[in-house]
């Protein structure tokens, strides 16, 4: 399909070590992209970089002119290896020091004697950024121009997301509908290529799957366009149908 | 930790629209990333694209000069969108076409009436690569330079990677260690960056989990040297014991 110029677009730089060792399985992608497909902002990339402040700094300026959104997970936490709010203030080539509304929302939720140094860090917000609230730990994330800067833990992240949503303009409302068949991706690729030049304006794409009870294809259409979107469906079902009385 | 002459380190680049809609939840990176890690090959960064042409020769040339090591996942099947044999051709700029042995392997597998012209698609490959035995469902992937192309199906991609993995070389081994504790981690992080400074050549992070039964963190050191492990290793744990008794 070719790139429409109604679509709001974002990429993800998912930020530590532990996604890149196999320790830990990412679970935000998934998520984000989820959550941005509903309110019409589709995911076109995502990075995943380890704690490191010239890749995230790379990262992010590669990144932020060629989407509407970026969103980064990871790395906004106390300790010496959470070094993201660096980054990205270094990226924007501003200066990054103790936020007043950061630090009077830790001083809320901290006594003061458990208000170490090292808490206190997560109140270092880049200038010119505003916050995203965090209501499950409090320590917020931010937003700079159009990056917004995120949690890592997936709880706090998917909070934050909601806090945010307010701020996004999705664009046009991507659609899709998905017809699963038992008939190897072999057998109905013709066809399906066939159908991807009768429909330009609908994304078609096949996706094996290979299970206990047997292996098949899941048909997937995708477009802006409902009505185009109807007449592939419905194509599908027919191509389907007719490939399985072969 | 500073990066060390002796690690042998790649990258990750995942295809496929169906990561980036939310629709499929990739389970691939952690699988390579700890299979390399077995073999001492540190996964340095991962990037996921869409199946689009020029976005994949994008992230295939900006890595491979970067990493010793490149293994691209997904887009190696027969239908329409299984574009990543002639993007990585395009990305070494050589030619691309039916492969003997490919040819081969697939009339093996396939009666004659059921080797149609989608599934022949599969046979081509980019001039002066080399194969990777699929011992799943056959169609092979393969390497060119150091490049790994392989399929996106887990269990497919798996077993490629068991067959390729005599073609690797691994660096020094990169070793880990563990500690869980029940202390938040703005408790532990002066401590940690005081003990970070005495060990560079060991890499420690904190994650902090939130859990049903209570939250805290997991302390984690890595590094090439055993014994200085060793020595962060008896300081991490002598950290916890000195926060909780406080």
């Amino acid at each position: 399909m070719s790139k429409q110029d109604n679509l709001v677009t974002a990429a993800v730089i998912m930020i530590g070590d532990e996604m890149l060792s196999g320790r830990t399985q990412d679970k935000n992608l998934c998520f984000i992209a989820g959550f941005l497909g509903e309110i019409d902002i589709q995911v076109e990339e995502a990075r995943i970089v380890p704690d490191n402040q010239s890749r995230i700094i790379e990262a992010v300026n590669a990144l932020r002119p060629q989407y509407d959104y970026i969103f980064t997970t990871g790395g906004i936490g106390p300790t010496h290896d959470d070094i993201t709010a660096d980054a990205i203030a270094a990226a924007f080539n501003v200066g990054i020091d103790f936020n007043d509304e950061a630090v009077a929302i830790l001083r809320q939720r901290y006594d003061e004697k458990d208000l170490n140094a090292a808490r206190m860090r997560m109140a270092r917000i880049p200038h010119g950024a505003s916050l995203i609230e965090n209501p499950v730990s409090k320590a917020p994330g931010f937003q700079i121009e159009n990056v917004f800067v995120l949690a890592g833990v997936p709880k706090i992240m998917q909070a934050m997301m909601g806090c945010l949503a307010p701020r996004l303009k999705g664009g046009a409302k991507m659609l899709s509908r998905s017809i699963r068949c038992n008939i190897g991706e072999g057998l109905v690729a013709a066809s399906l290529k066939t159908l991807q030049s009768r429909f330009p304006t609908v994304a078609l794409a096949s996706y094996p799957f290979f299970e206990k009870d047997g292996m098949g294809t899941n048909l997937v259409a995708r477009s802006t366009d409902e009505a185009a979107l109807n007449q592939a469906e419905a194509a599908l079902i027919e191509l389907v149908a007719s490939t399985k009385s072969q």
